[in-house]
């Protein structure tokens, strides 16, 4: 049987562009290629859209006005039945060398690929993808969405107060704005779309307060405010359905230098935030050394009802969002008091999230993963894919 | 100042295709034309784009295989910066007749264009469009997740039941999966995610129950499951900012000939199902006449408190889901007791709910609706786009 085309997607308009290109090299060097052919599509910053194999060679990027050979640009069509890529060319000759490909791999972190609009993009083209529908995928990306959403369902989840960033973005008052939050310090300033620990901040004075929403506007409409949880542990999971039945993966615990990892330690070298020198570091292990992270996994600190209540809610959540691909669900503890709260889901995890699976038990490795995801991205558009006949049956217009 | 581009986008592979044709080209009549240039895009039923003069005409669908002249091809580029259209043409020697547009109005009802799916195709492409934006039309057109934000916000919903269609759709025992329903009768069955009553039925017994499941199945992968409202009043509202601070619309009380007003009951003309003849009834009074569809604005039996609770209800769940457009909430009242509960809200209502802002007051004119629609369109473009500077300020590659 003829493996299946599988198009690997990353970086987008994204404020984690970057850290997506990695995780598109990564996933396109995991797949099984024995069952899968894949190849490399690329959206840069200006969303032009590029493929070639020159894409798998880190030090490429960003991509210069001098372009190795083997990388070329590509578009997409919709709007003649199943969307298709095809070569860009100039001149008025021009090939159709249209190219199909059987389902798209998606690695985005953030905009527009893990919020629900490249997803959108694949729905309305008819092309299964894997991971999150839009549904969940929207919902896990707005974090107030998502407490929503915990609280019908009696998961615990902090309070919160959501700021506006006016009309005018660049000169408001923000005094004005910050002068109803009757939370008291510390409090934790988020955006409420991004991930990644961007413009995240730990706030204890009104002044800090102020100048942590002014950092959240440049980057988002709404700030989402909360407490900061005092002897703070963090706990993260997996959910997947991939598998068949609904599973967790082990839990873990990553410890951090910092109370808040800022995206500039998680993702950066220390050296004047100049980024990771010649491009040469790839590897999340390298990654995580950078960044001094270690995780614990099934840490023993946790009780069986706290391990039990942390299972069940991410279950719960993922089964009422209709969740799929296997998002990471991250959990705030109290560890003096052992009180627990749902913090914040990531649909696409970075690395997605594979050494939580190859930790548990029973160990999954990285590349069954991602067949996973691939064999569930084919079920799910089987499932999506209406009768004509349906369609036709509800029509106003008689045929002619 | 030259006019701005709009493509008002129209059809889509949805069980509503053809009345959003109508909902289409009700919108291009309407449109203030000395502000906008209007032009239709037609989505048919294999996700083929057409453009053209001919399309105003009714009475060219479904489009044939003989075309009259002005109706030809389009598709639409998506990669190359910002998204655009082009003619679809044949053989070696093509055309760069690319043409871009400033907005999308989306006139679509159901898949893929009030989902969220044909928004996210927007957003994926950099062009502005009306209405919602992804969140809040997932969210929407979603019934129970619809009903979960509401139990968040303290608004009332009916309790429900989820059943999900088993993977082999054509051959399953239905019993089994309808054991577990512990509602008592009579029932309301419906599809989880389709709108205008396609497939909603009233049950009084479980062998009812089960035929009204095997039929939500044919269409939907959910089928959720409600008390009926005994004696039933609906009553409808619209929510918007396009014209600045939050307001509600008029509220009416549709007047239905049965309980439940059936898909072909509501769009389909009686005579043996085969719909409008010759497509000569086009108008929305037109077709409220043949639906025997009759409204009453600001039903006088309502008390003020019943008032207050429908706008203030309607505004908080417009809020959480941070609105666009003037999606149409429904209300369900059991006229006897006085209890209401929110039902469902439609993203982009039948004819654009202008009916209900023609009587509110003050009135608002059709075409003043649809002007604010499209402006708003460009603002929350303008919220939306994020500078390239803060964008390459996160970047891990150092620019050679």
């Amino acid at each position: 049987m003829a493996r299946k085309k599988i198009a690997v997607f990353f970086g987008e308009r994204s404020f984690e562009h970057d850290i997506s290109i990695l995780t598109g090299l990564q996933a396109i060097k995991v797949i099984d290629q024995t069952k899968f052919e894949t190849f490399p599509i690329y959206v840069d910053l200006e969303r032009n859209w590029w493929t070639g194999e020159g894409l798998l060679n880190q030090s490429n990027y960003p991509l210069g006005k001098k372009l190795p050979k083997d990388i070329r640009r590509v578009r997409f069509v919709v709007g003649e039945g199943k969307g298709y890529i095809e070569t860009v060319s100039k001149g008025i000759f021009r090939n159709n060398n249209r190219e199909y490909f059987d389902a798209a791999f998606l690695a985005f972190h953030g905009d527009f690929g893990e919020t629900g609009a490249f997803q959108g993009l694949m729905e309305s083209s008819g092309i299964p993808y894997t991971g999150c529908r839009m549904l969940a995928s929207t919902v896990f990306m707005n974090k107030v969405t998502t407490k929503q959403i915990c609280r019908s369902l009696g998961i615990p989840v902090l309070p919160e107060i959501i700021l506006e960033r006016p009309e005018d973005k660049v000169f408001f008052d923000v005094k004005e704005i910050t002068k109803g939050v009757d939370l008291p310090f510390p409090l934790c300033v988020k955006p409420l779309h991004l991930g990644s620990s961007i413009a995240v901040s730990k706030v204890t004075t009104k002044e800090e307060l102020d100048s942590a929403v002014i950092k959240v506007f440049a980057l988002d409409n709404q700030a989402i405010i909360e407490p900061f949880v005092e002897n703070l542990e963090e706990y993260n999971i997996s959910v997947t359905r991939v598998f068949g039945e609904i599973r967790c993966s082990v839990i873990e615990r990553p410890t951090r230098k910092n109370s808040i990892l800022a995206f500039s330690d998680k993702y950066q070298s220390g050296g004047k935030g100049k980024g990771i020198k010649g491009g040469k570091v790839c590897s999340f292990s390298e990654l995580n050394g950078l960044l001094g992270l270690s995780r614990e996994y099934n840490p023993g600190e946790l009780t069986s009802e706290q391990r039990e209540k942390i299972i069940s809610w991410s279950k719960a959540l993922f089964l009422a969002m209709d969740g799929r691909g296997e998002p990471r669900i991250d959990f705030l503890c109290n560890s003096k008091t052992g009180e627990l709260w749902l913090g914040e889901v990531n649909p696409i995890p970075g690395s997605f999230g594979y050494y939580l699976w190859e930790n548990s038990d029973p160990k999954i490795n990285f590349t069954k993963l991602l067949t996973g995801l691939i064999e569930e991205a084919f079920k799910e558009a089987g499932k999506k894919s209406l009768a004509y006949g349906t369609l036709k049956d509800n029509r106003i217009f008689e045929d002619k």
